[in-house]
């Protein structure tokens, strides 16, 4: 099956935003086997829309369209593709109750031009938007699937992920798999040198390094006729890979690690708090997406200024007139005083410098020191991370998670 | 004069990355006046990029091709250009010293692959690559200009900027000029129906309405002579458009609302200090992002335990046990309770259900408070947000940086 996605909407020829619409669709279709051979974009204009489709019907069999399905005339894939193939728009009753419902409980009113929204080409399936109005719409017909998903990247995810792809499965009969395998403390180019045979010789599967912020990670891809037979594919490679340079595995797939930490606070039956200063609550952030954490972290401190952590981190105002606020010495007693006030098995605590201004000589901008603190012990890293403000803000939260990583895991030891 | 952009790569029809290249590219022909009307993406296949190059030629009188300029056999972009216009490729001597170049300043060895790259077809000029080896391409011919730019993104902005858009520049003669204007607090289809005049007879400037998380953006674009005489077209729109939902614009252009909550802390030098639950330090995080705020921002707590709750902000246990953790009465002692513990300003609180578990019938996922606190008042907002945990947590946030905005602007009254 060969599939092309159609991205509609000026906005995107504007410059606006990047289609990464295309990218989220073309991901998931690779995962189950499915080659995209072309992305398009076109704007809102009917015309354009029309022979782009035309084009897009002559060479693939799988078409998913986003964009244009909202409640403004700008809005006309839905219509276009209908006027296309020629099919009568009607209403669906239960995309209609949605959007209905959807205005009730915010309390605004369902105005006229959002009736537009419930209506799918005769024939259609309308798939249910659970975070908007506008519904998705699977059409199968004359041997294409045609798929219209809303623009708006979260609503489009969810219905790719809930409806489209468990369709589509269906419909394929070889199997890509790919499993990802996630370094940490080793740079790209040490970790190629130590596979480079096995990256030489790939075939089935291949083996794709990649460098992203603060981590690398190895991509491996079988094609094989299920899945099982794609994964002993991948097996005794990663076996291999693990033997040269498992010490610096911290995950798979879609791991982050601050899924694998809150994983291992609920193993080990640990409580934690934080006290970050540079970082400014990212980290108590990433942490709380996490579903079920709030068992396991007790509080926050964003400690941005002296007096917060002599205050509430119970800092030493001496430590802070002697070493500074971005020191060792504050970091332990950041760490130390978050665990003790909070009464909570462990402390982390940050405290740097993110710039752009405020660095010197002795503590330039990036330098950032991460603190940990239990019962049995205390003590910091020392970091100096490039970078904008906000790149030193992911970095040093990034090496703060793996850093309680790596001292949760001793515990399991 | 109309254009669009073909990127060429399998790694962007694999979902490896966004092609953030046709944003670029996109964004710098609006700029001068440029009509982009199509982006494609074609894998490394020179059958299907013949077609859509042909396709390309048809219909556009500037063609812009990024990727596949590379030393590999992957790269195909410049051999099926010549080969579709039928030019043989020759050697430019220039590009050729600026390869060998730059492989001697790196100490590498000049492979005999790095020759292809020096090749261009003939008749076209080369465009300088100043940080890589692949020479960019300009084409004049048949009346369509047609420039090959390679894929990494660094490579292909300066040649944009250098070359490109100096040289298209001169083919053109109008300017497009876009304003955007942001609204919150107004849903997509009650501001169209309160616009609807005017963008039904939009022709220049238009009128682009945009629904985003938490807001909806106008883009008003007039395409003039130059800039000044562009402005001067979308000024009465605008202004006709702000009498009538002026009450809900925020904002212009790239503006944030913790950007412009920012410069408002600073223009009437106020503190401030946060104390948030089911955000989990969402907000400290935005607004710690930008540079300088430390000067405003005093501290922040992610007050995630009952506990806290009582022993940092002062919030009764008694409210806590009647009226529960989410509730208007919590979060109002919440916010007073951090205004005074921090000795701020003002004090703002967010107490909610995130979700995915936690929602009863009384109190649903996504039931959110925001408390807003100074000297002379204190009062608390209940919101309903849709979504999943993370948009939950975004949403309170945006609404939370609104509640602030208004407080603050109401100061300059």
């Amino acid at each position: 099956m060969q599939a092309e996605i159609i991205a509609v909407g000026t906005e995107l020829l504007l410059g606006q935003i990047a289609n990464t619409n295309a990218q989220i669709i073309s991901n998931a279709l690779r995962e189950i086997g499915i080659d995209v051979y072309f992305h398009t974009c076109v704007g809102d204009n009917q015309k354009r829309l029309m022979e782009v489709l035309e084009t897009a019907l002559k060479r693939s069999d799988i078409i998913v369209l986003t964009g244009g399905l909202g409640p403004t005339k700008d809005d006309l894939t839905k219509e276009t593709v209908a006027l296309y193939l020629n099919l009568p728009l009607i209403v669906d009753d239960k995309s209609l109750k949605n959007i209905k419902r959807f205005f009730a409980e915010r309390g605004r009113p369902f105005t006229e031009n959002n009736f537009k929204q419930a209506l799918i080409p005769d024939g259609a399936v309308a798939i249910e938007n659970k975070i908007g109005t506008a519904p998705g719409i699977l059409l199968n017909i004359n041997g294409k699937i045609i798929i219209l998903l809303p623009g708006p990247p979260q609503e489009m995810e969810l219905m790719l992920k809930d409806a489209v792809i468990p369709y589509l499965s269906k419909t394929c009969s070889s199997t890509i798999f790919s499993k990802v395998l996630k370094f940490y403390g080793i740079g790209e180019s040490a970790l190629e040198e130590k596979l480079e045979d096995l990256i030489s010789q790939q075939t089935n599967p291949t083996i794709a390094p990649l460098a992203k912020a603060g981590e690398v990670t190895i991509r491996l891809t079988a094609k094989a006729e299920n899945r099982t037979a794609a994964k002993n594919i991948i097996k005794p490679i990663e076996d291999e890979i693990i033997k040269r340079v498992g010490d610096f595995l911290y995950g798979y797939d879609d791991d982050s690690v601050e899924e694998i930490v809150a994983g291992l606070l609920s193993k080990f039956n640990k409580t934690i708090a934080l006290a970050e200063s540079c970082t400014g609550g990212l980290m108590a952030h990433k942490l709380t997406n996490i579903p079920g954490i709030s068992q396991f972290f007790e509080r926050g401190i964003v400690s941005y200024s002296n007096r917060s952590k002599e205050e509430l981190l119970n800092v030493n105002p001496e430590t802070i007139r002697s070493y500074g606020a971005v020191s060792e010495e504050t970091a332990k007693e950041m760490a130390r005083g978050i665990r003790i006030s909070s009464g909570t098995d462990i402390g982390i605590s940050i405290t740097g410098i993110a710039g752009p201004s405020g660095g010197s000589i002795e503590k330039p901008v990036g330098l950032v020191y991460i603190g940990y603190s239990d019962s049995n012990t205390c003590y910091a890293e020392k970091h100096i991370f490039s970078g904008r403000r906000r790149d030193i803000k992911e970095r040093s939260v990034n090496s703060a998670f793996h850093l309680l990583r790596k001292m949760l895991q001793r515990l399991g030891d």
